[in-house]
């Protein structure tokens, strides 16, 4: 099953993707529709007003979650070919909702910002309240994956020893197209910039998996539905390439994870 | 003038707090409160039902901040008796909105931490909207000021380079009890645990001034009416004193800014 939050004439609109069209779910946005606890059996009954697939507008995926928690380094392969040993922890930041937008939006680069570079990053998006979750609670917890791409912008992340004032900038961080609930494990995540492969792993080749995630998150604050986790970045980042490669204005941004989604993004100039 | 979000029978109310009594303004909470850009005009003519100051309970200033950004080493004096140089830019890091409680709420302890300090600091919160403002600008958008403790797991903050896992402790972080309004320049910031002087400082010893701050965290995301930024803590605190020192469950913390408030908190032990 997959669900998304869609632009209409009146607003945006929880829906759930078909082969056939998109059917409303009676709920403004995912957010608010993952907010009542039978959304799963809700969802799959729901027989609501229809939108044709084609044209549809995609929002990004929760427009306003309570938190966005991302990841540092967390692909296994890429932290040992960097010579490094696996951590023990996440390293664990924050995005605010206003960096979030939907699959196919125009991706902002900030102003002042010459090193803004690409993340493609599995997405988990939370879908029961947890807290102190054992692993089989957390993984019980997830909603469902999408894609993530965490568009940072290098300079700014490296002003000071903390990233957030790289990783948050307005209008920078597509989230979806939609949510993937119960159709297996996600594969093989990749980057395209303008057509050249940039990034490719598997996506389940991660340190602290999904559920690790959730559980020792939960450890430290309650997590509620529509509480999204980025899981961090596989090897391929422009910043670390010799020489060292960016995103520019009109550069296409192909972000796409097997079983999941894929995301279709132009940057643009922010204001 | 002083305005706050008390808990009341029914739910929360913003309020102005004057010296006979609290009256109620007509919105649930002062981040609600802010968002009407007239609140200003509305606070002072205020008129509505009154709660006597004897027994208020405050609530946590703003109970859903869109974001809480909060400054890394800030204080000028401190940074230079630390033996370092003062930084270019602001460190930012995040907190989530469920970190944050009253001025005389019970302050969390997080299970698994042995090591919980304090960080007295100046809170701004944010009255108008603004993008890329001026320092005049950004200045004119602050509401005003109050008082936060940063309460930190530093064993948690340094697990990884990132701060956040031991700043975003559910129900750690006091913020209030109310918010100053053109009353003047926030005077000696001071923490006590336990009765003991721990930080004394002058609130205005700040490399990045409050206004600054608001005009630096403008270029990279929008502020908005509720809005807090934290904005760094001076020396004294725990984890730098030889021996370290702790808070502990029933440790008493007094957080108080001159000019701008109070704060009083038990340390328990969170779940």
């Amino acid at each position: 099953m997959k669900l998304a939050t869609i632009r209409t004439a009146t607003g945006t609109a929880a829906v759930r993707i078909d082969d056939g069209g998109a059917v409303e779910l009676g709920a403004a946005d995912l957010g608010e529709f993952l907010a009542n606890p039978d959304w799963k059996t809700v969802a799959a009954a729901a027989d609501g007003p229809r939108h044709d697939l084609a044209g549809l507008d995609y929002a990004t995926l929760i427009p306003r979650p309570e938190k966005v928690f991302c990841v540092g380094l967390n692909y296994r392969s890429h932290i040992l070919e960097m010579g490094r040993d696996l951590p023990e922890y996440p390293a664990l930041f924050a995005k605010f909702a206003r960096a979030l937008v939907g699959a196919h939006d125009p991706v902002e680069m900030p102003a002042g910002s010459e090193q803004v570079d690409w993340e493609a990053e599995l997405g988990v998006v939370i879908g029961t309240e947890v807290r102190h979750a054992t692993p089989e609670q957390a993984a019980a917890a997830i909603a469902g994956y999408t894609v993530v791409n965490d568009v940072t912008a290098r300079d700014f992340q490296y002003r000071t020893i903390e990233w957030l004032q790289g990783k948050t900038f307005e209008r920078s961080t597509p989230v979806g197209p939609w949510l993937v609930v119960d159709e297996g494990t996600p594969g093989e995540i990749s980057c395209e910039v303008d057509g050249d492969v940039v990034q490719k792993a598997d996506s389940s080749d991660l340190v602290f998996s999904a559920a690790e995630l959730v559980a020792y998150i939960s450890q430290i604050i309650t997590l509620v539905p529509g509480d999204l986790i980025a899981t961090g970045t596989p090897g391929g980042v422009g910043h670390k390439r010799k020489p060292p490669r960016y995103l520019a204005e009109g550069s296409e941004l192909v972000t796409r994870i097997e079983g999941v989604g894929e995301q279709r993004n132009t940057l643009v100039k922010g204001n």
